[in-house]
């Protein structure tokens, strides 16, 4: 059994991996984390654990978390690239759920999170955590950068575009609508019931953090100079991501819906559908799956793709489990069954 | 005092004329009919107005209906048609809340509703009510075509670009969200809570039938064409749309700002909010209003605007009134002082 | 015109308030006192008020408060019975939104708000606010103590049971539902989208504070002593509350129906539905209004009555001005005359 | 391997069978019918089923379901009674999620179902499927009536105070709130996310056919008459029932909480809380659970016990498969370990 620990861990993604890993057939939950809440139960702050998981929350200790095969760090940005180095260097393998090592440079880091960075030299080694993208590289890494939410979405529903070089990569936009579990499980009166509910608005048109990790996944994707609009909205519902994607077609004589499937063929976790499909994020609740239409309207010169995840699970703890089957050589569909919970 | 006539309106946008005209000050309503409530309290199936609105729905009879100045239809498509001509014979004014005379062609006409036009004579007469653009010809119209809820939200998002030749309108990109009541209070699946509820999704992303009357009204501000994509969305609310729209600029140097409160200063119904902003749809509830965004991320090519709207009151019943207003001689906010309800 | 002042108001009692003075015909909005948000436009914070509120929050200013007619305390529990007396001396009336002055005897305040009261003296005179049962002595009062959301549904519900003494003071139970708006703005856990969305439960059943407010307030309806079950609920909706309430019948040939249509004959702002009925706490959305049915099921010995109310119109803002227009003799409708919102 | 048959399907009841049967480990999915959507894949109606079951609805055939060890009516009321004899004569084993094996006296059936009952014999031998009561006899049965939502989590809250003798049977009352999917799959106008979507009522306070049901099942738990008020309500949420039960103590002395726990030791899939708790709906979002609290508020005569479920799993599909296993000799758990969706 694989001894798995949690830094952090009172949030949505914490009590989501919580749930994965407590029925993952591979995995021992050794010790989960947190300054706030030591002392408490898992169970009390997250009802539907109760029976399930009997830990309670302890505060960080560096030997009991060199004591696990790996930890995952459910934590605010800025809080594992201290402690990363250490666990590192103890041997265990360390799977960051926060942007701590999504940008592959220092100075992107510093521009889009206003802190320096803790361990920058650890910033190439680190991978970033897209199976369908790095699989081979995950299954080497020490650590893994695991995507943020909407990049998983975008980053998913362009990459068989711009693999093919069929999209003019200045023409990108990404148009997104959240779920509020995206805005975590902190007291923010923008997440309240009563002002995101029954309401529907964009936010950060100007600058969103996710728009340089999405940017920079793209740029690996294609040779030529990358351009984004990237335009996230809060929409009321608890989980869930659509990406609304639009692209310019270069190859206008392109088999867009053969082009998604071959590239997804074999995929566990991305699933293309058929022709004229509208995907809906419920159909992916509480599973790790990412599904994908493509539509050419009025069979015109503009590309569509919606995109759907959970944005807690293929966005977050469920790919976070996803890249720590290949990191551990298990199948890479252990403990990620779930079928998604409709209605 | 006008009298007022509703022919349907056991629908959303009848409810919401109800409300809207059962406190406006220069109007007394006459008749309200529906062949399938005939005899039932108009309170009964809308408790909000019991003690508000004394009528019950009638069959609908012509007599009666010839007698009232104005007579509304919130109707299914295809059916004001058949009425119009009478009624307009007789001295009634008309205002059409759904599509029958919104498109000029009777040729688009039968090709998006899939049934020949039973007056195509008065395609021409018929004034398209948006009054932001159309106000002068609405206040000597007979008969006026109210707008769809998503062209009200797109077209005035759009305007003040396309009037002031400042983007290419070959890249007209409109992705917009609507809430459930937009698909009206039948009863339909797809409607229901656990399939509308905590769900997202496109639909009818090969086409919608608002995309030809969008695309009318925007080839109308621009001697150039339009190539417009829309993608409609679903959003698990109840009222309100939210349009975000992209197009790329041909005019870098222009402010956007300075743009859309010129072209809207003095618009009694349309409010363009400070640079930055990102508008609500609750900031609309209930209120015969559209709050408009200009952004330009990254300051870059690609100028985004976030438009919000109640689709059945800017969307449709208020945007009535609204034209009723002007075809009366009233103040045109006479009875649509209501201020949105929020929470 | 009256010139009012709120101190507080940063809440959604605040806003509400708001909303209902700014088109009231004979109020003028003097001044909104919120020491955290001192200098932010109102329509900053609430978007639903751009362009009809141009206040700013200020400090609050004795000397400003003064000035008003009238002054609303929205503000936390404890916080008017300090300013109070002042504002009394210099002959402003005073209508508290909060607990201060509903309690009459201080012993109780104390054991229920945990801490002591700064006026008891005022308790002896300030009017329990609800003007189906106190309709004159509000007319003559300073100092109003507008009743909470629970206490105003559950009381009206109870009132022609008890005033007929046709059933067991004993036996009271209140199951009551609450939308998630009774809680208040502020960023709490419990209140997100994502704790309180999808989701129902009980809450404080050991104990609630407004309790001994219902028990005092139906104690006075009856000569006998009173035994009260209350249960609060939160449900997943922004607005109304829903109270279900249960008493064993000691007269069962009464004819309830005739008894409720009596007891509230003639009452503009309590609406007794017919047999059979259930209300829905749409059907009073934004409206004040309180809603009632009335059952036996099975024609056994319990009798059910059911009761909506906007919590934060009936049960707060709209109630608070309906006072205001009784102790100003205006009428007491005015400014009250909205329709709910329906969807 | 079992092979199990569904009949029916198409509705929520359907779609909650087939995800559980589809990773239990001991289940084949042999058939499943619907006359409506006969040729339709499964997962074209279901879309989170995509590619987890590869079945297509097919019309009814009686060879093919006497082919199966189980079959499951997931059909309307009134449709299994014509095919069970037939069924059981083969030799297969049924589950009824419907209510027509409900109810011990064909009278009862047809007064409360307005139709005359098919195989009033098959009403003695068929097992009232609530484990916690009936396990030996669920054990040798070969018909199973698995009960109603409402009943399962009122029966299981009264259930230790009336075996215990601890309060008046007189003295029930059952205030009950239903998240929406209680109300099936069919296009309702009532169930629209835009009628039940933020809006709370009571409905069928005369009379529900659930009233029967529990009412029956109270009346085997004690020697005395039993009379019950049974109020159900709906909540603008999809999954999720809540019970607040109220009954008048005659042992007030009884250590309640220990009665509780003593009662479910043991009881796999109910959990009574700690004392002074309020169980959540979500806590058991997707998972085959009773979670319980009871309380005595300010130490009174009354007895409250909170009970939630989740109506489509303990209260309907999760318990159906829980009897499969009763009835097949194997663990009581298999197949039903999912943890609750939280959020």
């Amino acid at each position: 059994m694989i001894r798995a620990g949690i830094v952090g861990g009172t949030g949505y993604t914490g009590v989501e991996l919580l749930r994965l890993l407590a029925t993952h057939p591979a995995v021992e939950l050794a010790v989960i984390t947190s300054r706030g809440e030591k002392g408490v139960a898992v169970s009390e702050l997250f009802p539907n654990l109760r029976g399930r998981v009997e830990l309670a929350f302890v505060e960080p200790d560096d030997a009991v978390l060199k004591s696990c095969d790996v930890v995952f760090f459910a934590t605010p940005n800025g809080t594992a690239m201290k402690s990363v180095p250490t666990l590192l260097e103890a041997g265990v393998k360390v799977i960051d759920l926060a942007a701590d090592f999504r940008l592959r440079q220092a100075t992107d880091w510093e521009q889009w999170y206003a802190m320096p960075h803790a361990c920058p030299t650890l910033l190439e080694e680190a991978v970033y955590g897209l199976p369908e993208v790095n699989r081979e590289a995950i299954r080497q890494a020490r650590l893994v950068a695991n995507p943020g939410c909407y990049p998983t979405a975008v980053q998913l529903g362009f990459l068989p575009l711009l693999a093919a070089g069929v999209v003019d990569p200045q023409s990108l936009i990404a148009d997104a609508k959240s779920g509020v579990s995206g805005a975590g499980r902190k007291a923010a009166v923008g997440s309240l019931l009563c002002e995101a509910g029954d309401n529907f608005k964009a936010y950060n048109v100007p600058a969103h953090r996710h728009w340089p990790e999405i940017r920079q996944g793209l740029a690996a994707m294609t040779p030529d100079p990358v351009d984004l609009v990237f335009v996230p909205h809060l929409t009321p519902m608890i989980r869930g991501i659509h990406a609304t994607l639009y692209a310019r077609l270069t190859e206008p004589d392109i088999d867009l819906q053969a082009l998604f499937e071959q590239r997804y063929a074999g995929e566990p976790f991305v699933d293309v559908l058929p022709p004229k499909s509208h995907p809906e994020t419920r159909s992916v609740r509480g599973a790790n799956l990412c599904r994908l239409a493509v539509h050419r309207p009025q069979n015109g010169k503009t590309v569509v793709v919606l995109s759907v995840i959970d944005n807690l699970v293929k966005g977050a703890a469920g790919q976070a489990v996803q890249n720590m089957n290949l990191m551990f050589g298990l199948p890479e569909t252990a403990g990620l069954d779930q079928i998604a919970l409709l209605p």
